[in-house]
């Protein structure tokens, strides 16, 4: 007898794996410690104008989804109405047999609004009723959203000119008991080779108070900034590392790379690495004095589409996974914080699932001892966040590093609906470590078993970033 | 209890496997737009002297495993006779365990011969008897081999000079109903670097009318061939790219480049990448004029064995797969055909498939919502051209891209038999997704299971390639 | 129901897998032709201490894990008790659910000492004494481990200066069944970048007799070393390939590379790469001439982490996986052999899971036909030695190559106990191979199966390396 779709035991194979998830994994609280939710949003407790706004409204999953079917730009960043933007995308998801969308999408439906209908073309207006009625209770505002999703924090993801004023606001609002702390993305005043690196000097000089002359100044600034987001409670840092670089410069070269550029003009590939690298082992210096965790996302390829990124910008759906090397200049990198004693604890995490086995033995080789899983190999990103790509994440760690150790999901999301997000990563453990139970892989030992998977769920992160949650 | 080898489920593991491949997958006619069958063969409606010379004739994936049993190269493409060759080839075989081979022959006999005895050296002789005894009748002709396929249309591989008198003969031939279309494959064109390139030229210019003095002549005697393909009924393209490249050059340069290398001298390394991009280019941009799709085969390593390329030539069994790097330069290359909004309906394909997240992500860099499925990842080819291979391409693409929307299998193949890996994948392609809706991952929404199926069974592409079949 | 942990069926989860397993494989003697323990252990039959030494011993894999959970290093490598190492150690292993770690303790615990309690905190010290009693028994002497295993040739890995002399007297002991053999491992002469190659040379002068002023010399006192080892029953080499090159040279650059070096010198990247050739291509043709299997290990990252390598040396768990790309440099190292007719029998093995398509299909380029399955593609190796690791290789190998050629399992191990990886490795790969049976997709056809499988367990390797046994 086929399983019904989605019902309460939806990816749960056996019933160890439906012990697992139901009595452990599923009352675990909500800790995102990485997600790219706009703080302003919550500050303001925004509600949304109707479904499109909530599900289609920056997704460039569903966007690329939509274009890959057949649906014309109008109808995905373009003036079509919101009903008809709505109808596009209920009429082709049903083609996204296997894609992870088609289970989100389904489960956002059934969690937050309580609704079982398939999204098709016959349902499509009646869905449209059904989620705008709702869209208008507070509970469907965005905290109301956070807060029966039972989320404990959540980290987002700004620059270091931000003013967190945002976040302050939160904080000062003691009747919203989640904790919504910053972190610290340096990408901008990192890429020297971009564009917007000679405007955005001059912004990181204002908000810090330190004039930006020299390479020294440049390191002044952002730790005056680190400063500034570690009194906002700042534990982590993230880095988007498209290409890995390792290579070293004197100060005085650092100093020439930098004017140059402000100048405006091109460096030379290693130069450019040069930058990077300086600035890297800095900041890295920086975290581990600051006991703030490091994140490094390593191998997207992106802006792949000219004539797109001119028209509509970066994050909109032209991203791919990219092939380029990764492990001899990953490993010098931390090897070089290493031996000075100031790697901070550090997440690993791959576009390119092939490099699962790169990564998943690369923190064998940086494991101090001193914290329980200090290197992490982490849980399968943006295209990898999906079943097969959580199950080959996970298995890779598990062979290769510590399963145990690992401080599992994070939903990486611009969408307050993207919390079941958590529910789909704790039911793939669960039927992953349950399926080896179940098959005499490894003991019916449940209080080990709720170790690993509590731990997993909530415990090892909660030890590990210590946000000052319980 | 274990199920009987390759019965009439073979591969359908559920309930709903087995109806969607008997209801929705099995009756679709087969559109095989890619193969290598010899036109002539086709014309002359070829009788075969054999089994050796239909099983065993030009196939490279049957030799490489007889020299991987110990089999010697007078047995293979030496000198015995036919009868010992076809001896050696069922005594190593059973070998096979796990291999595509065992399940192409056995499913090959029982299709076409409906012989059901198992390929070993104990029948090797009764085997040689029935074969041979049936291949004397007409319905063993290579027409009849492809009509009791229900093929409605195939699309062979051609060079440019080719005169396609073969595909003339056949379409006048008002009695076979089959559409056979040329394909435009301008390797040789391409490929500046092989020994073959200086002769090629005469060739070309001789077909297509033009002399060939500068750059420019190439792509217009190019441009005159491609009109006469159209006038034949192409409607795709295919290209090697054993290796990516993007290397932009002026016009000045081209004709040097092509100036010295028909004198005889070795271009550089970038020389090369150069013409390769130009000739790319300007292809790309004739076919999205001409509405043809663009086939791109990535990352073969070829003729790697000295010795027996000097002896037997390309396609004889010595070719591996290349781990050399994609992602960058295949975007660069799209996206400066995009640019122009000159990017054709585009099919990638990938022999290493480490590299099928690349490429299942690459597709959505340029989907532009104008055709379904515009860009295409492309089935598992050559090697991966087996039930893992099959079945990790489909899940990259199902997980990364639109599995609804793909264009699905064709058989690559020099052989009349080959067909019979279309119900190969169907069965591959039906027990993928009815897992996935007897586990809960898909509802058991008829109509929609309907679409997805026979659309990549036959209507994705029927739609995709316009063969002027229905 | 839920099968108990790993009972007597353990990993066979099919009725033909479980026949396979228990009637054809298990049967088989091992033949565990390359590993790592030491040959004096077993001239002198070592007594163990206790189960610290005997199990954390020299073990990477243990001490890594450890260190992952926030294991300090002096319960690792350092100076703490063994028993308070010991209770560490079973504190932690509960994390590693799907490590392979987790397995092979509770077999060796099993198999050699017939206790089947899980190792956990609670458990520690029952443990700690059982052992403990136990290792003071005859049959716990190194001898009577390899004895009880089934062992009937193991293969050493040997430097050229080893003077072999425990391999005679362990030769010379007719008490004793098992062979002992040596393997040439050359690294030490071939890695000319490596701090230790200028000191090594005298000692391969010493050990040779021979004067190495140029590098003809230098391959004359390898050669002296192949005889030697040769006297003593060598059939195989092995090479440590981290990354892999092609680079052609002239006798007198190499005799200038050679003199360079010794003189201090650092070399170029290409320099290096042109000794690693040379060397390699006259041993392969040494290899060849004496009947010898080459193995060559591509793919790992060695010494990572430079505090550790400077404080612990190599080989202590701070190596990891590469991403070099190896099938260029790789086929041009096979075909320069392959041109002269001197390519050995050869084991390519990768640590990088992702080239196992790269492998099992470079193999089939230089399969010549007189040799079954002359080119191997080995065994999941290090980081791949586990289930999921063999299950990729063996998939990749059958879909590609050719399985039932396979040589199949080696140890690869420093531990005397790790004889119960080869029992391992034969439920994972009876278990594949039921499952095809069981799904109708290999007949069941019990001659072919006890060929394939009595083949890939024993038969293959017997044949293949030629060791003398039966």
């Amino acid at each position: 007898m086929a399983k019904p779709f989605m019902d309460e035991d939806f990816l749960l194979e056996t019933p160890t794996a439906r012990m697992l998830y139901h009595d452990h994994a599923a009352p675990q609280p909500i800790l995102d410690y990485h997600c790219h939710l706009p703080p302003a949003d919550i500050a303001e407790n925004k509600q949304f104008r109707n479904i499109t706004e909530v599900w289609l409204g920056g997704d460039h999953y569903k966007w690329r989804f939509m274009r890959s079917s057949g649906v014309t730009e109008d109808f995905i960043t373009g003036d079509q109405p919101d009903q008809a933007k709505f109808r596009r995308f209920c009429e082709v998801l049903p083609l996204a047999v296997g894609n992870p969308l088609y289970h989100w999408c389904h489960l956002e439906l059934r969690r937050f609004f309580g609704i079982d209908a398939l999204v098709n073309a016959g349902n499509a207006d009646g869905l449209w009723e059904a989620c705008n009625a709702k869209l208008k209770q507070p509970e469907f505002f965005a905290r109301g959203l956070m807060l029966r999703a039972n989320v404990r924090a959540v980290c987002t993801t700004d620059d270091p000119v931000d003013d967190l004023a945002n976040h302050a606001a939160i904080a000062a609002d003691k009747s919203f008991p989640i904790k919504v702390l910053p972190t610290f993305r340096p990408d901008r005043a990192f890429n020297i080779d971009r564009a917007e690196f000679i405007g955005y000097i001059p912004k990181l000089a204002d908000a810090s108070g330190v004039r930006i002359a020299c390479f020294a100044d440049l390191l002044k600034a952002l730790d005056a900034r680190m400063d500034h987001f570690a009194r906002h409670g700042c534990r982590l840092s993230d880095h988007g590392v498209d290409v890995t670089f390792f290579a070293e410069a004197t100060e005085a070269e650092l100093d020439a790379i930098l004017a140059r550029r402000l100048g405006g003009e091109r460096l030379t590939p290693r130069e450019v690495e040069q930058h990077k690298t300086a600035v890297l082992l800095h900041l890295g210096r920086e975290y581990a004095k600051r006991d703030w965790a490091m994140q490094l996302h390593l191998g997207a390829q992106r802006n792949n589409n000219t004539r797109m990124f001119e028209r509509l910008g970066p994050d909109t759906g032209w991203d791919s996974i990219s092939d380029s090397l990764v492990a001899a200049h990953l490993a010098r990198t931390l090897d070089a914080l290493d031996r000075e004693d100031s790697l901070p604890r550090t997440i690993l995490y791959c576009l390119n699932p092939t490099q699962n086995e790169v990564l998943g033995t690369m923190i064998g080789n940086f494991q101090d001892g001193q914290v329980m899983g200090k290197m992490q190999f982490g849980s399968g990103w943006w295209f990898n966040d999906q079943k097969d790509g959580m199950i080959r994440q996970m298995t890779a760690l598990a062979n290769l590093g510590n399963l145990g150790a690992f401080v599992g999901m994070l939903t990486d999301s611009r969408s307050f609906l993207s919390y079941t997000r958590h529910e789909y990563f704790r039911r793939i453990l669960c039927n992953l470590i349950g399926g080896w139970v179940e098959n005499g892989e490894y003991p019916q030992d449940w209080p080990q078993l709720q170790r690993v998977v509590e731990g997993i769920c909530y415990g090892n992160a909660n030890r590990y970033f210590g946000l000052g949650t319980s």
